[in-house]
């Protein structure tokens, strides 16, 4: 496919829509009283040759599965994407004056609210991963022609994100994708460490596996000649690196300091009349390329998502809940062929080699870098292509967190397999110990937490994860735990189980996990002292079970013990009292890892820490003499 | 200085010495049942070298600030780390073999617990960060001729975090930084993704402004030499990208899939055996070089560092927290020169900038990287030579919650201070806005953390965090908030104020920053309708006064609304009823942001998201009527 230079007469229209998309990123944040217009102007050649010359989109139908990928990574610079989706025709130019209304979904940072966005963004440095996920099931699931682009910031390509989600494109030879640098040289505080060195750029890419190309990115020509090169290149993604200036066409403004973020006031009436100036053809109006016909997406379902078979234990098997998860993950994949697996570097610790061992080509390995894991599970997600579940240590999802966060905002319906949690992993000490997992996935909106605590219910909650909208998080322990639940038992989100429960009951114990069999051993031993308790399974902690709680809590007398191998903030405690927080005559004991452990034999650890059943049964015991 | 090579005999002790090494640390994990002899095997050779020809150590007083630093990145190698403090003369070899046992704090991965660590490694990539951070401190303020040594796992450098502080120590051109890539091939779970592509990793340093120097990791020699040339670089920092093998040495498991991270069981006393046949002199003894005296650091005296002037407002002045905080950090910085700030290109928001422009070369810009940003702060603070305060927007250190969580571990000192918490920034969106920080926080053991509301608080947040241990999170806000506090009123941690009270109060309602004013509000409104309701402030939301809200809270009939800009989990709400578990009858009405919030002005989120005083009006009228 040879270079034809396009006719004079696109180029002079490229460049008039680019200066019409800086007037409307100026009217914009003049409407709004905020935003980034000189973030803007330094994208718009970029963004006119990209959506009027190199996208093909369904205008009509943004989320078309056929359709090219664009992921603004720099999402400061709003106003200009919604700027060329406005002038591509999917709504009225009038409507940018709405930016950043409180009733509008034109909002300071792109968010899946509006229907032209895959994922939001705003938090610097993750496009390129989402941008890599959707890229890899492109070119490996949906074998489509659909390409990628990210557009990412010169300020944000210092994020680390950014480098691992490279080095995983350049890696899996991403050919369909393509990342544009915006090097405008300005940050948001003063100049980047970089500025214009574009041989600095230059020489990274290409050592991070990138066809990497440098280009005048005012220059709309060189663009389309670079975009065309990146469409026949092979092999390799390719990386536009272009040399742009903050406030482009903005007299007085264009590559200065202190203009980060601010709309031009009383500059804007100026600047204004200066790129109209520039324009030769005011009613310029061109439209964006149709989405390839021959190499359309396939259909998929990736609903009612089942396990091939139902789980298979007998009661008082010995099998850790990592394990079961694995088991869980190729039975589903057996069940749907879109069920994949990411996982970085800790496949036969996680147990998501079970599906990699079944199904090789869908497990991508992704080494040892959780945010390009976490993101590029959140693209491959995108448009309902996959169901994706993410494993690590679950300690290590702290690494990704703010992905995660984003994620939520990003409306992902990615899940999460966090195993390795607690103390309970003993001798491998404290870096490797998930203790603040539940309190950081807690916190993000609209968010199902699983903590099964055996094999049978592990099943269910993959199983369930599958098919429920929003992040998902499963809590794996590394110990083996006894089977308790028979293999027809149904499970529910937001449901718990009463696990032990006699008219005579003092105190509800909540445990989760190894805890749940700390609660069922300290019941043990408190009956010998003609005590007995009553305990739940919460299964799902968030949401949790609480009228099951406040139920059987009452019936214990208000008094309830809730132990986990987690420290006290945010976890199953924090979520009990939560829960009860409505509820007069409620007293809570919580027993939870109080300090940073250290390395030991898993059942001492438990012990030191507080939260064996010794500990229960002293809590127990207090709470009676109350 | 021109390269001696050493002599035939030193050599020869250097190959003897590694190799006692690996039978350490062979026995040790042998000893514990569990560990990574073969992460250690391919590393002897380094760390012989490094140890008995590189490293300037007091082994006596292994922290002595004069002394070069070392930190073992690839944590899981601890076995080989304490082998070579051994061999060093620190501590007897036989107590290697009490590795990972409960009652020795030779744990699984290495912490400060041991006075040879300066902080705790095990999740990876993050030790170049902390070691920039040294070498920025020695080179720039220390002035002094230590020099910091970082050992890397080629496993753990697809970790992004790596990237962004290679970029880092290049910008900063800090030379007196060596580290040292251990490229074994081998993963966890399988090869690495560049395996032995040693060009690959050469190009990519150098891109990223190395000296870079590819070397047989098994050659003492070669190593001697790069040592030696990394010694005499100046203007850029030095890599040393070591060809090794995992588990070398070990006949049949050298270089072999499936041998990370376990003993060698069966297998050990053959490979003992085996490497003892190429020791040529067991009784191998050399002595680490002493640490330089004419180039020593300088002694530092952090305690006690107060505001330069008390707080000067006036009351009702209405000044943003995040504005207080910079007035603040300057005035400390004024009191004692090693106060120094650190920011993520967000230093006009946060107004970090107070500090540079009295102080710049106090101020460290790290660009956008978070995580970067975090680690060299625990580096610049270790060893007690800095009192560092890091700033960024507050849910922007999600993107570093591993590195804090570390630093907790690590038992660092660092201060935190996140500005723009929560849905009161307004227009900017989501993306922007912490509402998980203070769950975030929280979970770090043994944090502090402050959520001052007024300026008078903000600087006394800030000087008692100065002077406080274990990590330190402030929270500002981004709105402008009414002085309340008179100049000298005192404050301490743990301490909470009452700021409304009468006799008939019949709620207490407790909120910090902007909500403590939506309190305020709420209780003017309430006093038209003849209710009288009770405020506190907590000042730190941990520790909570606990003391004060139950008194407080009795003294109101029980009922309690807690009102925060953040998402219900893990925040002031949860602090409260983690306060509150132990009474019976309480009642507490929890108001927080219920979901993800979005672009708008901040007076319309906050009542949308149900956190302004008509919704506390509202919450207090039904506790009321209960």
């Amino acid at each position: 496919m040879s270079y034809h230079k396009p006719e004079a007469k696109t180029v002079q229209d490229l460049k008039d829509i680019a200066q019409k998309l800086r007037i409307h990123s100026i009217n914009a944040t003049q409407a709004s009283k905020s935003g980034h217009p000189t973030s803007c102007a330094s994208l718009a050649e970029i963004m006119s040759v990209l959506f009027f010359q190199q996208l093909r989109l369904n205008v009509k139908h943004p989320r078309d599965p056929s359709s090219d990928r664009f992921i603004l990574s720099k999402g400061h610079a709003a106003p200009i994407l919604y700027a060329a989706w406005a002038e591509a025709g999917l709504f009225p130019i009038e409507d940018l004056n709405n930016l950043r209304k409180i009733d509008s979904d034109l909002e300071g940072h792109p968010t899946p609210r509006l229907n032209f966005i895959d994922v939001g963004t705003g938090s610097l440095g993750q496009g390129v991963a989402v941008g890599a996920g959707m890229a890899y099931v492109g070119k490996n699931y949906d074998k489509a022609d659909y390409r990628t682009y990210v557009v990412v910031g010169d300020g944000e390509s210092a994020e680390g994100s950014v480098w691992e989600s490279l080095h995983f494109a350049g890696h899996y030879k991403l050919d369909n994708l393509c990342v544009i640098f915006d090097v405008n040289r300005l940050g948001q505080s003063e100049a980047t460490s970089l500025q214009h060195k574009l041989d600095v750029y230059r020489d990274r890419l290409e050592a991070f596996g990138f066809n990497a190309v440098v280009v005048d990115g005012h220059d709309v020509e060189e663009l389309c000649k670079a975009f065309h090169c990146a469409g026949i290149t092979k092999s390799k993604p390719t990386a536009i690196i272009a040399k742009t200036f903050k406030g482009k066409d903005f007299p007085n403004i264009e590559d200065a300091d202190n203009w980060h973020g601010k709309p031009l006031g009383d500059k804007a009436a100026q600047v204004i009349k200066h790129l109209e100036g520039l324009i030769v053809n005011d009613k310029v109006k061109l439209t964006p390329k149709p989405v390839s016909k021959s190499g359309a997406a396939p259909e998929v379902d990736i609903s009612n998502v089942k396990l091939s078979s139902p789980p298979s234990y007998k009661l008082g098997d010995s099998i850790a809940t990592r394990l079961a998860y694995g088991t869980a993950l190729a039975k589903i994949g057996k069940n749907n062929d879109r069920v994949i697996a990411l996982d970085g570097d800790t496949k036969n610790s996680t147990y998501s080699d079970k599906l990699k061992n079944l199904f090789p080509e869908r497990y991508i390995e992704c080494f040892i870098a959780e945010q390009n894991l976490v993101g590029v599970a959140v693209g491959a997600a995108c448009r309902r292509r996959t169901v994706a579940f993410v494993s690590t240590f679950a300690t290590f999802f702290t690494r990704a967190f703010d992905q995660i966060r984003m994620g939520a905002i990003s409306q992902t319906n990615v899940n999460f397999v966090g195993s390795h949690c607690g103390c309970s992993i003993g001798e491998d000490g404290p870096s490797q110990m998930g203790l603040e997992d539940i309190a950081m996935f807690r916190t993000i909106p609209g968010s199902t937490i699983f903590y099964p605590s055996d094999a049978v219910s592990t099943e269910r909650a993959v199983e369930l994860a599958a098919n429920t909208k929003g992040v998902c998080f499963i809590r794996t322990s590394r110990p083996n735990t006894a089977v308790i639940y028979d293999n027809e038992e149904p499970f529910t989100i937001g449901r718990g189980k009463v696990v032990r429960q006699k008219s005579s009951d003092e105190v509800l114990l909540i445990g989760a996990g190894i805890t749940l069999y700390e609660c069922l051993a300290a019941a043990d031993q408190l009956e010998k002292s003609c005590i007995t308790v009553r305990v739940i399974d919460p299964f799902t902690i968030k949401p949790l079970d609480a009228g099951l709680i406040i139920e059987h809590g009452k019936q214990c007398g208000g008094r309830v013990v809730v132990v986990e191998d987690h420290y006290q903030q945010g976890g199953l405690g924090e979520a009990v009292l939560s829960a009860l927080a409505g509820e007069r005559n409620f007293v809570v004991k919580h027993l939870y890892v109080p300090t940073v452990p250290r390395s030991g034999p898993p059942s001492v650890l438990i012990d030191m820490f507080g939260i064996s059943a010794r500990h229960i049964v002293n809590a127990v015991n207090e709470l009676i003499k109350e």
